[in-house]
């Protein structure tokens, strides 16, 4: 049977290198035909397009002039892009990094609903834990938007590492500007600095590519875990990775990355249709579509 | 309710100028809903766009790289868009204008379906008249598709009349070429060749935009119409063009440019997405959609 749909219909993209797989198209039209809405997402994939990361103004550009109402970003063009855009929002700005690109009135406007999407996803997810020590192993572009997200949900102080202590400098420095001298610093990784940084800490928040599927492995040494931690991971494919499944064997409260996925989905989906989506629909669609670990965020979303 | 969707969505758009009351989008759309397809119809209008004519291979580069399966041409870019295709069909190439496109393999394919539409529009709302004598008023993109249509259909004579005389005889020699040198003869305006033709005639098939709406009038003199004549139009916007009211006044048998449209549309539709649409769907929908003269269109389709 056919639904009836109104208004013209939204044409978005997601703009990456190697995104073959990813969930968003599903995730979204899904939601699209609960409501209604005529909803086409393609996967702009430059590996298969021939076109260097470099050059990924001329698939914005592309992708205004055929018609586009928005775009999703991700690796490795979420900073790369900021150089063709015409207004940044101050979060957008401040973090550095864009994941979803709105045209308006012939104008292209960046946001960043990986800000939103974590601090969605940490609120309804661990929705009652302490915030007063936060580590965030990995300053990255995602990394970045989940500092930002940390301290703006209220985190008192914050310890960025990174394997390039230059990048976690970076970060530090810039969510200091951000958000007061006080609250954020900058860590090492060897020397026992981690160690330090994990003792009097409430949770960790992993921001790096660790754990994904085809780079397996735990990101910290697995001793540093403590029953009293939260551990929130933002891979999401595979939902449990190896760091989840290491920390609640050592007791912890986790929060795998599929509400962050899914909640920067719903953000990017309502800038572009101004439409309300249905977060805990997504949730349970998402729960359908994830290839792994599915359990857990299914039994969280039936809730 | 939402409807099930399988496969992967078809993003079909329409370039040409001034196209903003097209009704393609809703007949492509409501047809692609009614089989349970996902699919986007945009309009990439050159005026709004700001993007002259003679740019068309922009728009259709932006169109292949941001992931359109295929896209319909329409005035005034279906010969213009001829240098940046890499394949054409046979029909399209004798036609020498293509409205539709199809990105396959990477590859950009040119076809005409106002052939196979005009052909099958009046096969099915003309079945019966006699093509022993047939005149062609106009010589442009659409007169030259419905010039091989009607020889492919197999009428015996075609006499073709052009407000530009060249434009006749070019279009003359190229049927000639294509279906032999004795079926077509181009014919001048004034001086009594088209009363002589008219006069001998079974039907008149009008391929001009006299008639469309903001060009109304009839474009030949009145008295030359008979009852014995069938009259078939491919304005389509308004159905009830003053030369139909008038031929249908004067007793002929009339065809509007509805199934043309129509027919089309539905081949358009099937070598882009490989599904077979329902025609007589798609003119029900049509009628509902076309701005006046619905009733007739109506009945023929509800039969």
């Amino acid at each position: 049977m056919a639904v009836a749909r109104t208004g013209p219909g939204y044409l978005v993209g997601l703009i990456g290198a190697g995104i073959g797989a990813s969930l968003s198209p599903q995730l979204h039209e899904r939601e699209a035909d609960a409501l209604g809405v005529r909803y086409l997402y393609r996967l702009l994939d430059l590996e298969v397009l021939g076109v260097p990361p470099r050059r990924v103004g001329d698939v914005l550009d592309a992708a205004r002039l055929a018609g586009y109402d928005g775009l999703n970003l991700t690796h490795p063009v979420k900073q790369l892009v900021l150089d063709h855009l015409d207004e940044l929002t101050p979060e957008a700005a401040a973090i550095g990094a864009v994941n979803t690109v709105v045209f308006t009135g012939g104008r292209s406007v960046g946001h960043n609903t990986d800000l939103t999407g974590f601090s969605r996803g940490l609120r309804t997810g661990l929705p009652d834990v302490a915030l007063d020590r936060v580590v965030l192993l990995g300053a990255g572009g995602a990394g970045a938007a989940v500092g930002h997200a940390l301290l703006s949900l209220g985190a008192k102080t914050l310890e960025v590492f990174d394997l390039e202590p230059a990048r976690a400098d970076g970060l530090a420095a810039s969510l200091r500007e951000r958000f007061g001298p006080d609250r954020v610093s900058p860590g090492r990784l060897g020397g026992g600095s981690l160690t330090a940084a994990l003792e009097g800490a409430d949770g960790l928040v992993h921001a790096t590519p660790t754990g994904m599927a085809g780079r397996p492995g735990v990101p910290l040494p697995e001793e540093l875990l403590r029953a009293e931690h939260w551990v929130a991971d933002i891979v999401y494919r595979p939902l449990e990775t190896d760091l989840l499944r290491t920390a609640r064997a050592r007791g912890c409260r986790v929060l795998d990355g599929g509400r962050m996925a899914v909640f920067q989905a719903a953000e990017t989906f309502r800038i572009i249709t101004g439409r309300e989506p249905d977060p805990d629909r997504m949730l349970r669609h998402f729960a359908d579509l994830a290839p792994n670990g599915d359990a857990e965020v299914r039994d969280r979303a039936n809730r």
